[in-house]
């Protein structure tokens, strides 16, 4: 099997589907390991975006694995063949496992491009169309520890015919049968692990078919496609992942794309999702926001009381719809501090926080920063909001190591009542 | 006299004119020191654009006093004076010399808005309008430990006739007059020092004028205004500057706004001004550019040899014209980052660079974050920009000290012959 020597423990799964536990011996050299429920580091181009590697590491509960997607790394394909070294030696990047992905779920992608053959991303030099030969000529120029396979996902809209969503499952299928057999030929790609893809759209038996046709081929891992935001409720979502991940062996790690939101990742987690993209914390800091939602569920009185004073002061927004599927709309999640009740707050972004920003400015400064376009407010907030996302990652799996998710749940949401 | 403490002792002064020594017991707590020829740092609001104060603590050389410009601040008025602790406090500024200014040398500012009793600021919110009293106030809110006077500097197109000239003068000596008067009645600005502004356009003997009336004012220091790039040329700039520092005070510092580009910085030190404004490096990175004219004269031999092979190549751009007032165009001292022949170039930006861009980056992988339009461009080019930048400034002071001013300036005109 493809990246075989990876291997997944899981140290408890609750009510048959939340799983708690660790991968092991990832990475080519085997030599790190990642704990679930986890959340990649998302980067453009292999940086977090505003963010140098000794800015970013001064961070605490850093994944060990960075995700690159190829809609930001086929248009530099020549480059790096030139280059040899493999994208993270081109990107300055050390001691982490490099995964690299199709499509940036940051950014939008057009549809409409796919064909049976040939699946298309956009780079800034616009469109760029790979068939399975260019796509693993990238992957193994990229050199990457896992990598997805080549898929047909265009089934995110809501209303998608049966018939397009069959033809997407058949696609991918091919896509990976055919990925495989590239993959086993290729020397460069030796020890690399392989994520197949399970698409199936809004279609309960497509979805199924795809989940056990995708676990019949040598995969180390599962990415579970069109669940994106925006395209189904999370009901409907929750039910099919479910589903899914029924079907599923046990012991490799699902990877859901294109799904950030707090309360949408305790849904998933709880649907049997291991592993999310990392992508909010930065969709956050594009809109100008600071992520503010809570997720300290210890007894620690100090910072309770602090969190309450936070909450009656009503500092988090509580304007997100729920099911609103405008990526740049603030959630109720984050506070916008382009907001002018921000103008003479000398508080620190998050009370209690101990990243970079929250320990060295407060929300007057970051706010007058945005308002006069300096570019430093992006660096600060992707600090913090890189920061307190990965903490809230960390604070699930102490939630469900401890029995607290259904209390986690009602702080994240802000139903808690004491 | 207004921050009467700080003393300038100068350790040599070369054809009567370039000054080498250091301004001592600066700052209200008198516990810095600047070594002169010497470079401000650059901030929008208090930030090197782009960095974070950890990310620029890792660059060496970094000047000791950090200028904010009033068209920065003036919006933010209301806040700081809530805020009351001081725009260093507000900003997050530890342990530097603050010095406020009324211009952003690095931005355009429109002209024709300037009366009698009022300078203008332009903040992303619009024109600010500034009488003697509101400019006073901002900086008893700033707390800076050195500021500049009230001034009418509207005399930098050439053709300016002699009479607006002549207004100039007169307008900016009775701010001063009225600046020194609010200034020793404000408790708040005890122990600050204020530079007294020398106006005066191409004229000489206006020039001579403002320079012997502000002499007479107990300022602890000059601003040379009005010889902004675009202006004037080299030859009547470096004429007008000798003249004036003839008539300066011998003890006193000079800063001269608005020149930035090395070889102007090089003719001005020898006309006799100590200090500079630090924008330079942030017009290149806005440019895309990488600083990369030489200064090394030092007999170390191995980077003798890649000082060579670079200029050999042909890395240092040479099409930059000497006098050209556009401040978008690239010049002759940089490496434009976004031309396509450095997208394969695996070199660091300047070979032998200790910055952290340079130790962990090559020209390739700028290239493609800038052709990306990735962000993270900005904040390498502003690490190596800014620690080139002033790693020059510290070259001209061995230089000056070494008697081998000659030997730096063909070396940075790269017209050094070996």
């Amino acid at each position: 099997m493809a990246g075989s020597r990876m291997k997944l423990e899981l140290s408890k799964v609750v009510q048959g589907r939340s799983r708690l536990g660790q991968l092991k011996e990832i990475g080519r050299t085997g030599q790190h390991c990642l704990d679930i429920p986890g959340c990649l580091l998302f980067t453009h181009l292999g940086t977090v975006p505003h963010l140098t590697q000794d800015t970013l590491h001064t961070l605490s509960s850093l994944p060990t694995v960075t995700q690159v997607t190829l809609s930001n790394v086929a248009e530099h394909q020549e480059v790096l063949e030139e280059f040899k070294g493999g994208f993270k030696k081109f990107a300055g990047l050390h001691d982490t496992v490099l995964y690299c992905s199709l499509h940036d779920s940051a950014a939008h992608s057009p549809t409409g491009h796919t064909t049976n053959k040939t699946v298309s991303v956009w780079g800034s030099g616009g469109r760029i169309e790979l068939t399975v030969a260019k796509y693993m000529a990238l992957q193994r120029t990229v050199q990457p520890d896992w990598y997805q396979t080549m898929a047909d996902g265009e089934t995110r809209q809501t209303g998608i015919s049966r018939k397009r969503v069959r033809k997407s499952v058949d696609r991918s299928l091919a896509h990976l049968d055919e990925c495989l057999l590239v993959h086993q030929k290729s020397q460069e790609l030796e020890g690399v692990s392989v994520f197949g893809v399970v698409e199936g759209g809004d279609i309960l038996e497509e979805r199924l078919r795809s989940a056990r046709e995708t676990a019949k081929r040598p995969v180390a891992g599962f990415c579970l496609d069109g669940f994106q935001n925006g395209a189904m409720d999370q009901a409907l979502r929750s039910q099919l992942i479910t589903a899914v991940t029924k079907e599923l062996p046990e012991d490799k790690p699902r990877l859901l794309q294109g799904v950030g939101r707090p309360d949408e990742v305790l849904a998933c987690i709880e649907a049997g999702v291991d592993l999310f993209e990392g992508f909010f914390p930065f969709q956050a800091t594009e809109r100008g926001c600071a992520l503010s939602f809570r997720f300290n569920i210890t007894s620690d009185p100090e910072s309770a009381v602090a969190d309450e004073e936070q909450h009656a002061a009503g500092e988090t927004q509580s304007n997100g719809d729920l099911n609103c599927d405008d990526q740049t709309h603030t959630t109720r999640f984050e506070m916008d501090l382009k907001d002018k009740r921000y103008q003479g707050d000398f508080r620190p972004l998050v009370e209690g926080c101990g990243c970079y920003c929250c320990r060295n400015h407060q929300r007057a400064y970051v706010h007058h920063l945005l308002m006069t376009n300096e570019l430093l407010a992006g660096v600060l907030l992707m600090i913090h909001n890189t920061s307190h996302y990965h903490s809230f990652f960390r604070a699930v799996r102490e939630a469900l190591a401890n029995d607290k998710m259904d209390l986690l749940r009602r702080c994240v949401l802000g139903t808690e009542k004491e």
